[in-house]
């Protein structure tokens, strides 16, 4: 391969920096240049990953923000896995809408199985994408269940349920990653958690809240823990929109139909009433979800070492970004204090 | 049963409102009197539970805040049901401990067999306490596992197990205890959370404070969810402590031996000991956790309606007091815009 593809936010600003050999796209303020093989080595041994384009694996793209993310991220011009489990099951037309996706935008995108529950399926998809490629630069946690329903309602199973989805599914998937990032000495792992977990907790959605809190603790640590073997940490904080997501139209629902009904007919018969009707117009009719998948592909974009720890997308402005501020600043300070600065930013490892 | 215990604050400003028969006890400005039973009836039937012996279930009371909590729910006068599971096994020891702790100190103090991580044996705690007293008022989340390690290191199987131990144990008395809390139309959750999912976060707690942090998103769900039934929640959030919490000793360790030496190894070797070093530095050597205890003691003995949602014990301070002050806000603006400012406090029905 002659040349790889170049994607710079500020062309200007670096004109100096690269050698482009011809434009290829320009879209939305970012120039996409190619540039010869050469440069990219160079930039590479100097252990920067600049504009270059990445191996991607995204979980959860079957739908919601795994798919918008998969998508942009592979127009953007990215090698993108979008991995779902029953590729040649019920998520079989999905499968197909990712090729001809890839077909019509001439995307390196690729549906690929992997199903996050199970630490075999998991670690065959990372192994494939690895040996396909030599190299994985991001990880992308997009995979997500939500539910809905008085706490009480569920069983625990169905709390236990999620818990693997969401939780214990990027656990399966950093243990198959996180070897050959660390390997590589780079890489960027982008969890997508909630607004809901630090902002204004609606009622009904304590069992999803409570997933969406503890991957956001795991990410939080596992960035810490990852700094010094040069891997980068993004945490996307979406809140709820309207479109796009199937925020409550996939949701789980209680178990327990009997203890769902006494919150029904009891004192709390108008909750989920209000609930839906308030958030609703507290959410801007043009919330769109596709803001994320944007901001994902801007990340990804961002230089090594510089991109954010968090970014949020509220549109309804529900209070997390200012909650998790103060806790991040919480950590910063904790970590400066117990003399641990370093890991608040990955090294560069040359 | 001719007089009941009651232990008030400030007695002075409430001397009209009761009719002391003894002085039983004073301590750190708690003034105990014995009251007639008549006064104790009438209170009840205002819907004040104000300095009532109340019927108590503690979890996780074999050890750390759980014991700590019971003995001292117990000195305070009311009855107490330490729950921990093998009470005729390992733990036999420490349930004749209980035992004598109560006729040592006069104390209406049981052990009783509740494995959390069982339904049946959950149910069967529960089933007996409310048959032996006709009621329940307070069930305290003490339950608590902790683990110790790069999160990495930790297999999902692990992570499935802290959160079956921290969040699913307390869904499971939640849903044997609630029933009864419900149709009383009153009652009280005290959770024993954690300052580590909102404060300094410090690396190699991972599995733990995501179900922490799980276990605290859950708890603000509920308390929302179950205000209007006329059931309070409190929130206690502890640091950690030096001393009679056993915070690291006892903690699970990953099982992955050789992605954990990987870390031992690999340039993260000095994280743990910096850490360990750095946190104990900011210890106060003197931060005693019986003030843990002491606090679920004033907070059940404060009047239903004017309990705080939360508590903070921080001996390091770590930020949580201040991240949860404003995470807290921010749901108390969600529900007053969408119109359900009166779930913030529970109903006093009647």
């Amino acid at each position: 391969m002659a040349s790889r593809i170049l994607r710079l936010r500020f062309l200007a600003s670096r004109r100096g920096r690269h050698r482009p050999t011809d434009l290829v796209r320009q879209r939305r303020g970012h120039l996409s240049v190619r540039c010869d093989e050469a440069w990219f080595r160079e930039q590479s041994r100097n252990g920067s990953d600049i504009g270059m384009r990445k191996i991607i694996v995204v979980t959860g793209a079957s739908n919601g923000f795994g798919r918008l993310a998969s998508n942009a991220l592979a127009r953007a011009g990215h090698t993108v896995y979008a991995s779902m489990r029953e590729t040649t099951g019920r998520n079989a037309s999905r499968a197909a809408e990712v090729k001809a996706f890839a077909r019509q935008h001439s995307a390196d995108l690729h549906a690929i199985e992997l199903d996050v529950a199970s630490q075999e399926s998991v670690n065959a998809a990372i192994a494939e994408i690895i040996s396909r490629n030599n190299q994985l630069d991001v990880v992308v946690h997009g995979a997500n269940h939500t539910a809905y329903g008085p706490a009480e309602a569920f069983t625990p199973e169905q709390l236990a349920q999620l818990y693997d989805t969401n939780v214990l599914g990027a656990q399966r998937v950093n243990r198959a990653a996180l070897p050959q990032l660390r390997k590589q000495g780079q890489g960027l792992l982008v969890w997508i958690s909630s607004s809901g977990t630090r902002g204004g907790t609606p009622p009904y959605l304590g069992p999803y809240f409570a997933t969406k809190a503890a991957m956001d603790a795991l990410a939080v640590s596992y960035a810490g823990e990852l700094a010094r073997w040069g891997i980068e940490t993004t945490i996307v904080v979406p809140g709820s929109f309207t479109k796009g997501t199937n925020y409550y139209a996939h949701s789980g629902r209680p178990a327990d139909a009997v203890r769902a009904e006494e919150y029904a007919d009891g004192p709390t018969a108008d909750i989920s009433e209000i609930t839906l009707r308030g958030l609703a117009a507290l959410r801007p009719t043009d919330a769109d979800p596709q803001a994320v998948a944007d901001a994902i592909v801007e990340v990804i974009d961002t230089p090594f070492g510089s991109r954010p720890f968090r970014v949020h997308f509220e549109p309804s402005d529900d209070g997390a970004a200012i909650v998790n501020g103060v806790a991040d600043r919480a950590r910063a300070e904790l970590l400066q204090l117990i003399g641990l600065e370093d890991i608040l930013k990955p090294t560069i490892i040359g």
